[in-house]
Formats: C-alpha cells, sequence, structure tokens
C-alpha cells in the first residue's frame, strides 16, 4: 500500500497549514486567521456562489479543489500580505519551491493533478480559476466587515488601493464586483480603510 | 439582489465555525483544532482518498460539499466530544435546531440543498454519506499521530473504546480502517490511548 502511505504522510504534512498566520482576525479574542480556516471558508464560498460566475458552465468541483490546495504553498514560507509590494516581488519563486516539495508527497496521479490545479490557479486563464481568484479575493473583505479589520485598520490602506488590489474580482464576476465595492465603502466607514 | 445578500448574511454567520474548539491540537503551541480548520482538511481528504470507498461511481462533490458544512451544526452549542457519552445523548436535537437556524439564512433552494445534505450524513445511509462518516472519524487520529494528541492523553482512552467508536471506517473503506487500525495501535505506543 505504498499509494496510501504517501496519501496519509501528506494528510499529515499539511497539517501545518493550520499555523500560517493571515492578516484577517477571528472572532475568538483577536486570533489571527489562519490559511487552513480561510480555505474552507472560501472552498464554501465557491459552492454557494458560483453561480456569479460571468462565463456558465463552470466545473464547481475543480474550483473547490482549487481553493482547498491553493495556499498549500505557503508551509514552507508564510503567506504574503497582499498589501505588501516588496514581499509579493519573490512570492511566486518561493511558492513553486514549495508546490514541489509538498504535491511531490503525493502519488504521481494525484501529484500532477494537484501541481497543474495550483498552477492554473496561479496563471488565471481558465474559467474556473478567474472565478477562484475572485472569491479568494472577495473572502478577506468578508471577513475584515464581520471582524472589524482590527489587524490592518494601522497600516492605512487607502481606498484607492484596496480597488486597485481587488479588482480582480471584477474579471470573474461583475455581480460579485458590484457587492464587493459595496463592502468595501462599509469598510471604510468602519475605519477599516482611509479615503 | 436579496438572494446575494442572503448568500453573503450566510457567509459571515459561518466565520463562527473558526471559534468552536475540538479536542485536537495543531501545531502551534498546543492550541486546539477548531471545526473549521477540521473541515478543511476533512474535505481534502475527500478529494484524496474517496478512490478507498467499498462502493464504486462516488459523487466526490457531493462528499466534499457535506464535509464542508457537516460542523455548521456546532455554532450555536459547540463540538461534542465524541467519547462523552452523555454529552452525545441530546446532541442531534441542538444540532437539528442550529441547522434550522444556520442554513435558515440561505436562499431557498440552497437551504434545501444543505439541510438535505446535512441530514444525508447524519443518517449515513447512502454511498457518499458512509465514505464521509469514514473520514471524518478517520481525520482526528491523523491529527493525534500527527501532533502527540496532548489534549485528550489524560481522558486514558482505551483502544477498545477507539475500536468500537471508529468502527464506521469499516463501514465505508476496509483499506481506510486497516490503516486505521495501524494508526490507533502506533497511537497506543506513543501513550495516546491505554491498554
Amino acid at each position: 500500500m505504498e499509494r496510501l502511505t504517501k496519501q496519509i504522510n501528506f494528510i499529515k504534512e499539511i497539517e501545518k497549514l493550520k499555523t500560517i498566520k493571515r492578516r484577517n482576525l477571528t472572532l475568538d479574542n483577536g486570533r489571527p486567521e489562519n490559511s487552513a480556516e480561510h480555505s474552507w471558508h472560501v472552498a464554501l464560498m465557491a459552492v454557494l456562489l458560483s453561480e456569479y460566475s460571468d462565463t456558465v458552465e463552470i466545473d464547481v468541483l475543480k474550483v473547490v479543489k482549487m481553493l482547498l490546495i491553493h495556499d498549500l504553498v505557503e508551509i514552507d514560507d508564510g503567506d504574503t500580505w497582499l498589501y505588501d509590494d516588496i514581499a509579493n516581488i519573490n512570492k511566486y519563486e518561493l511558492e513553486e519551491n514549495c508546490a514541489n516539495r509538498i504535491f511531490g508527497i503525493l502519488p504521481d496521479d494525484q501529484q500532477d493533478e494537484f501541481k497543474n490545479l495550483w498552477r492554473e490557479f496561479e496563471r488565471g486563464e481558465t474559467k474556473e480559476s478567474i472565478i477562484a481568484a475572485s472569491l479568494d479575493a472577495l473572502h478577506p473583505l468578508l471577513n475584515h466587515h464581520a471582524t472589524g479589520g482590527d489587524l490592518i485598520k494601522d497600516e492605512r490602506i487607502s481606498v484607492k488601493k484596496v480597488y486597485e488590489k481587488k479588482k480582480v474580482i471584477n474579471k470573474g464576476s461583475k455581480v460579485l464586483w458590484e457587492q464587493a465595492k459595496k463592502i468595501i465603502e462599509d469598510c471604510k466607514q468602519m475605519g477599516i480603510f482611509t479615503d
């Protein structure tokens, strides 16, 4: 059962994703959200909101798989914050190395599937990767709105910068983008973003 | 856009799942795992391990959806520990109330889908719910094996009781049950379970 041993080793290795901290909050005493919780939340968003994709006939299972695995590449070097332009320069190379190590634990067919899914997500050229990226960008806005965004307030991020960074939502869904704009304005009123 | 408003309200409400503590550990300083992290982990296990279901032609998307939502019913009253026989007596009623409230936030078609998926999971009579239950029972064993199980060691749970509680794994997959038995024996060697 070498195949199952590899799969079990992978499942134990990715336990580490629960230790990767993000700049989102949770509702329990200001704890930073981790990338495993985020991945759960955005995968469930895909089940509920894929219907708003501007392109039709979305393979929802593919979107969900993409979102369940999209952050595993953070396990070796952590999450890179969207608004940290300098850290984002080397992000892809570090994540590519991690993808090869982590997915490399799996049996050949499953490592090929996961590497391909992750690269497809990163490239953002297919209908599934485009709506997945929209949902991934929408999720932190909903989190800030639900939790108050105390981990980013002090950074004084301007609404203009938020619009620039979040326009990827519009690429996947005009409906979700209209919703995102309302949430961004609400977040400004709440003092999470600045003018 | 009343439909989207309901969906967004639901997505913000289930933020609370990240505050529901379990008797599993994470790798960061003995923090208890929460039910959102668990749901992510076991949903990804479904992608990798559904191939071991004793029945064939599994609808993997259905299994993944079930596992993404199966613990949302804990939001109002918390997680009930598997080995706490008294707390388990009233579990279903409390969870049924929570299911009606939480899923009731969604548009009618999606609340029907999620209520039905949850009830199907609880009943455990279909091939998808049977393999989902196997994976849900296997996950804590893998977590204890990976993290040391310090949150349950002091309870001195006997291997006999573990076999009794975990035999549901065998209902879905003989292959996964053989693997589970090895992990249970390993956990005994590690002092997590007793003779």
